[in-house]
């Protein structure tokens, strides 16, 4: 099986190392002349294309692993570039955006679940996606096939696919990934506020708490701008809502209400385990 | 020297511990009699004393490490009991609610930045205020070489004695402690809604920083809801900033300003640089 990959980052040299793993032929492209370099010198990729044509020319799968803001530009150039028996795929963090693309039989939207927080492929590794899920948002005609075919390659990654709709996708996505990194800014900022307000030494001065609420504050900027604006509609949403939340706790708070915080704060460990087992 | 503990549980036995291994000879008091119990059983004291007045009596430091709710009470029955010369300082994350105790001279309001996730003398270390910032809040007629005592003693404990004015401590911990527990708490149930709303797996579905982000949610109810209530003047007014912050980040997302965006997330990473050091 011969795989493209356009772009060769952290996403797309992490799926160069596991396509290789799995058997698979690897061609890269990146406009970057020293990024597919670098992934080439690393093992990456076992080719590298001069062109977007020469890559997604015979390959049977093609994965679009662009910047989110190049991405759209990508998939559309890599469909009229590919053949019939090929499916094509990205790895954007929003799934609305390709809309267009969705249309067409050969494409199915993707978006591994993997540390975007470092960059470049010389953090890739061929065991980036184990255990992860990897969700797919196949359009209405995809052809049945061509999905399996790509199904079947993220499996042989160790990563879980799982099919749902893209505006699904990007509610959940502004619920789980972009509103705890917006919180974390808004946390970090507001905490570094409070100490210069009162004179205080920060080093050392905040608990392990807010190191932990806050790891994933500031990640690069390069790609999360993009995410943030690509997901605006969903994210506003998901802040509304998180500030009604917390309307409410500062009402039950204001009231001095010990029943109602108690039941709150229950309510956040059974949904902790809900989603990530039990507390460690 | 001695030192008493009123209240065995966690923070009670580290400092027991903490003492102990200090040199100091310790005794503890807790109305719980299996908890004071477990902690002679643990080396975490010398001595179990039936009442509080036999635990005070001839002690040079006491610390006083009852829940919140019951924290006034014991230091005001310490300070009723102990002699002349002896420093008596307790533990809670709220400093404003012992200002009575602050006007006698012998009492110093002290709270050790160490993990309130835990509970009970069983996960008590004589390490755990290894490195860690314990605030104190002497008053004005503190007497200072009672003050010089403690701080000297818990410099013992591996910790770093920071003097810190009551009102200045509880507005940093409602924004450092108390507010990222909130956040969390919030999260994780707005997570967990969406992945219900969205009839998702939720399991894997949730990407790390999500973990990360809310591993503190749901923490001891009563432990942390006492501490909500005890310090909810300064906790409303930082889910106040919180809210005003997110408002702004909002708008600039609604106003698809990549802009401020970026300029928000690098002071975001500016930020967490200041408090917490370079990401890792």
């Amino acid at each position: 099986m011969r795989v493209a990959v356009l772009g060769t980052g952290l996403i797309g040299g992490s799926i160069g190392l596991a396509a290789r793993r799995a058997g698979a032929e690897v061609i890269g492209y990146d406009p970057d002349h020293d990024a597919v370099l670098r992934a080439l010198q690393l093992g990456a990729i076992d080719v590298r294309a001069p062109d977007i044509a020469t890559a997604v020319g015979g390959a049977q799968v093609v994965f679009a692993a662009a910047p989110v803001g190049a991405l759209a530009e990508t998939v559309r150039q890599a469909l009229a570039l590919a053949g019939p028996d090929c499916v094509l795929s990205d790895v954007g963090s929003t799934k609305l955006a390709l809309q267009d693309a969705r249309r067409d039989p050969r494409f199915v939207g993707g978006h591994p679940l993997a540390g975007a927080e470092t960059a470049g492929a010389a953090h890739a590794r061929a065991d980036l996606f184990a255990s992860c899920t990897w969700y797919l948002t196949p359009g209405p005609s995809v052809d049945q096939r061509l999905y399996e075919r790509l199904a079947e390659l993220i499996e042989r990654f160790g990563a879980r696919p799982v099919a749902i709709a893209p505006d699904a996708h990007d509610r959940l996505m502004a619920c789980v990934s972009q509103l705890p990194h917006v919180l974390a800014n808004v946390l970090v900022t507001q905490a570094a506020t409070a100490f210069a307000r009162e004179r205080c030494q920060p080093r050392g001065g905040a608990g392990p708490s807010l190191r932990d609420a806050t790891r994933v504050a500031g990640a690069n900027t390069a790609v999360w701008g993009d995410i943030y604006l690509a997901n605006r509609h969903a994210l506003i949403a998901a802040i509304d809502e998180a500030v009604g939340r917390l309307t409410e706790v500062r009402a039950a708070l204001q009231a001095g209400d010990a029943q109602a915080i108690s039941t709150w704060n229950e309510q956040a460990r059974a949904d902790r385990e809900t989603l990530l087992g039990p507390a460690s």
